[in-house]
């Protein structure tokens, strides 16, 4: 292709849209414009990357005998009704985009395609000889983001490579997912990148078991946690780890101790010389479902200690399961106890509470908000404090030496709080947690019968008898994957892609158009690479020599041959993008053979 | 690919919801599945035919170097309002779904690109030195239509390539509208259909000149006129012709007469003797537009011809360009002038009208209904016509012996009627017009500069001034021709899909699993295939042969080979599916040899 002919545009200035510098760096380098927020073209360029992804990957999933199709794009409402899940992907802070046609019927567009698929098996799988089975697609899915930003990276429209495995029993799903890690691996690397798996949340998707795939980079908006010794490794959603230990209180009774205005654990320290692990963080928060009345929930953690709101969606979607979608949780504010929970306003302490505190005295004016008791839930830091400081559950006061089963019962012992780099890790606490930012590329789930059992996707097994089917679900984020690529490989200069991944791995550069030497010498290589079946690009451009080295550089492709004074000698000067062997002046013919060898291909003749 | 691993599952009886062949069978056949009305999912056999179609359109593309490219489907509404689309496309009929995102922006689901492709060139297009340049993409697109149907013919999200060129003046436009239209006869040559090339109305989309491509079904939804000698087609929607002479009417000075519940043209002829080419048909109609009150058009015909709604749209959007979207034009009822037009009800003598109708007496008791003079067209059939029989604009009471000029100025000439088969040609009118129905599969345009002006996409000129780009605009209906295709191939076991667009090229029936010999060999074939890169089937179900049969007759493999019987000595049965060589018994090695020959291909060793 010559570059006369590309439509490029490069920009000389970062566009003011852009935060990173993969998102930069594909907007200067004329890889993509942005339409609207988190919706853009791919343009020529980027196109011929994810095509390039796109390869890697339908080679990766044939290898595991999975299937290509493609699923609509609209999806029933009625069919997310029945999964349970339109509420919570439409109301709230939900991310289906929706729409009603003209026959007055509620179409979501698909973020994911569980529901779809499953009724799709529900149709066709009907015995357990057909399994397992597993279809895929490549797709652009849609995603009405609360904050579109960073490009690619958090879109409102993207490329999504999604599989879907059906299974006769757990442990074949089993084998499939372990062989859908390796093929992930596999792909990552094969495209160039640097990932980590990692233990993570299952999220709205759901299932039991979950891993995640990060391209490690400093711009990455996920936090990783992992060992030192690579045995463990998760997402902070979802990692564990030991606490530091926490520091005796001085024994003896339980007494009341005047705080006056020492409402955070900060100042309480501070006035009265405790440690917060010796003190107890009693929060208030308010749950809001699609299906039920707002809910009361009382969170207990060590007073050094942060509340994991993942986890604690967890907990509570886990405990109100007759509630529907759980859309939101909320620190419980004095206003709430009269519109949502209609208690009095007057009878919660704020700042003092205490784990005894009583269920907030509701009100029944309201027919929808029924009486119903706090969840009351405490992690295990705070649970195995031998006594503790708390609030007194009156104002400017708290009580010094309470114990769980003296002040009040236990509550439920649910792991809620956010590990933190340099904590202990559980499998050896020798190890503890360091901290890396990742870019979420890839996400593999066993789903179990979630989706089966909801849609009726059964199946008649080996002994004749019917049931669900068992399911798995695979996500790769392809147009994530190029940006990600380009956060983790670029430089002062532009971006230096993998080759595997690169729109064109060789770029000639003719340094003036205007030599016929360097014109003639140019266009015999530029053919010869196009035979050799190398996806080479011939700067043909009336520009300065300058301009078009500066142009190779932004746009990022791995070879350049530059055709320029030497040419009357026959001679090119070769230069890798990455730096790995510098720049070269090197006879057409030899410089041909050392891209058409280091490229695995055969050369051509002239 | 082994067919007990492909998730096959076919039909005994045609499904309810399917009218026409070519949707039966790719539903009986398992090529797809429903998912709601017009929206279906695409299942492993039907993606392999659309990944070839898609690869002979990109070949093509690429070879007159059209760039690919991938544009968002979610399109800002005022993107589409600066053009002046959005009420068109949205209210009333309007086909494009719409949405209200999160930040309660309007965004509608891409029916088409012209305003996102233009504004993308208003971005990157500034000299002249980049142009010509096109940009394609192959995607889904969005269509909320009225009546689904056909399956994948008329359907609700669908497959297209669109193309998008733009030029520097319009010879270059012409040149590449020339080439477009080389490059689509090629692609549905290379596909194995029959399709002719046919002139268009440009409907939504505008510009000065298109042309669609046709493939012939008696299924098609369109009708087709054209000549047989070939110089001649058209689209009826489009299509012109000499109208049948008229009968000469009596000469003698205009009288009135006396015409009681004679108020159609049939009736009025019968009691008098008149012939309709005698008669004027004067029809009163009411358009409504997006951005002005509904206005009153007055069309004359002449007695024998029929009204064609599309040259009637154009002509009324052409005079009106003020009034915003045209949005309907219905027949005017007595109840439009009270409500409508705040006119007089008792004003207008339905079915006795006469082209002398003066402009009906406006009330102006609404503010928004304005008083606006009749537009008045009348076709030249009836513009011709010496002397006429027409309404007297009074009950019970007609014409005869009519003249324009006397009666009335003659209104503005305009070609309104509707082509018929049988009709002379305008190029040579001893030819007659022939019909035949089409399936519509592709549609260029010549834009010119309606959206490019709309959006102030400008470039700067060879002379250094500035000027708004010439565009083009290229469709194909991918999944449209996936299923035209089985329209024009199949019979009564099946599809008979082209070679080059069959999701397998062979498929191998093993006629008893059971049988340790006829797998062996079947396996060896099945390896060979592959390894010459052959798209094989090895169909290893432990079914009955007369079931595999059957279905691989129905799916419409174009080559099978039977490993049955005489597998022992070494023998099987090689069957062509289009009916050309028959059945033949053949050696293992005599049957590879022919297939892998009648491919191109190179033979692999056993």
């Amino acid at each position: 292709m010559r570059v006369s002919r590309l439509m490029l545009v490069t920009l000389r200035d970062d566009p003011a849209e852009a935060e990173i510098a993969s998102h930069k760096l594909l907007l200067r380098a004329g890889y993509m414009r942005r339409l609207a927020p988190g919706i853009f073209a791919y343009l020529p360029l980027l196109w011929r990357v994810l095509q390039k992804v796109s390869a890697i990957v339908r080679e990766e999933m044939a290898a595991v005998d999975a299937l290509e199709t493609l699923l609509p794009q609209l999806q029933p409402a009625d069919l997310w009704r029945r999964s349970g899940r339109w509420d919570g992907y439409t109301a709230g802070e939900g991310i289906m985009f929706h729409l009603v046609d003209r026959q007055e019927r509620s179409l979501g567009l698909g973020p994911t395609h569980e529901e779809v698929v499953t009724e799709l098996a529900a149709d066709l799988l009907r015995s357990y000889r057909q399994l397992p089975v597993c279809l895929y697609q490549i797709q652009t899915k849609f995603r009405d983001e609360i904050r579109p930003r960073f490009g690619l990276m958090r879109g409102r429209e993207f490329i999504m490579k999604d599989a879907y495995s059906f299974h006769a029993d757990e442990a074949c799903l089993q084998r499939t997912y372990a062989a859908m890690d390796r093929a992930y691996r596999r792909i990552f690397e094969r495209c160039g990148l640097r990932a980590v798996a990692v233990e993570a949340d299952s999220g709205a998707i759901g299932g039991s078991a979950s891993q995640e795939f990060m391209v490690t980079a400093e711009a990455g908006e996920d936090l990783i946690l992992a060992s030192p010794d690579g045995r463990y490794a998760a997402n902070q959603e979802r990692a564990v780890s030991l606490p530091a230990a926490s520091v005796p209180l001085e024994a003896g009774p339980c007494r009341s101790l005047a705080t006056p205005g020492q409402s955070s654990i900060e100042d309480l320290c501070t006035a009265h010389g405790f440690d917060p692990t010796q003190t107890l963080k009693v929060l208030l928060l308010l749950a809001r479902f699609a299906a039920a009345p707002p809910r009361g929930v009382l969170v207990c953690l060590r007073g050094d200690q942060q509340l994991n709101d993942v986890k604690l969606a967890n907990a509570v979607t886990a405990r109100c399961s007759d509630a529907g979608a759980l859309l939101e949780i909320v620190p419980l504010q004095a206003e709430h106890l009269a519109t949502d929970l209609s208690g009095d306003a007057g009878s919660v302490p704020f700042g003092f509470l205490g784990p005894h505190l009583e269920d907030p005295p509701l009100r029944n004016g309201d027919a929808r908000a029924v009486a119903v008791p706090l969840l009351r839930l405490v992690d295990a830091s705070a649970a195995e404090l031998e006594t503790f400081v708390c609030g007194a559950n009156r104002i400017d006061a708290h009580l010094v030496g309470a114990r769980w089963g003296e002040l009040c019962p236990l509550p439920e012992v649910v792991d809620l709080r956010a590990a933190q780099p340099g904590e202990r890790c559980l499998h050896d606490p020798s190890q503890r947690l360091e901290a890396a930012r990742g870019i979420e590329v890839g996400h593999i789930f066993q789903l179990g019968r979630k989706y089966s059992e909801a849609l009726e996707a059964r199946f008649t097994n080996e002994a004749g008898s019917d049931e669900a089917l068992w399911m798995g679900c695979y996500g790769i984020g392809v147009s994530r994957l190029a940006q990600a690529a380009v956060e983790q490989h670029h430089d002062a200069d532009g971006i230096r892609w993998p080759v595997a991944i690169a729109p064109y791995t060789v770029i000639i550069v003719i340094a003036s158009s205007q030599d016929a030497v360097q014109v003639a010498l140019a266009e015999q290589l530029y053919g010869r690479l196009l035979r050799a079946g190398i996806d080479v690009l011939l700067d043909d451009r009336p520009e300065r020599a300058g301009v078009k080295f500066k142009d190779a550089d932004l746009i990022g492709i791995p070879w350049r041959l530059v055709v320029g004074r030497a040419a009357g000698d026959g001679k090119v000067e070769l230069v890798d993008r990455s730096g790995g062997t510098g720049k070269r002046e090197l006879t057409a013919d030899a410089a041909l053979e050392e891209l058409v060898q280091s490229l695995g291909l055969q050369v051509a003749s002239p």
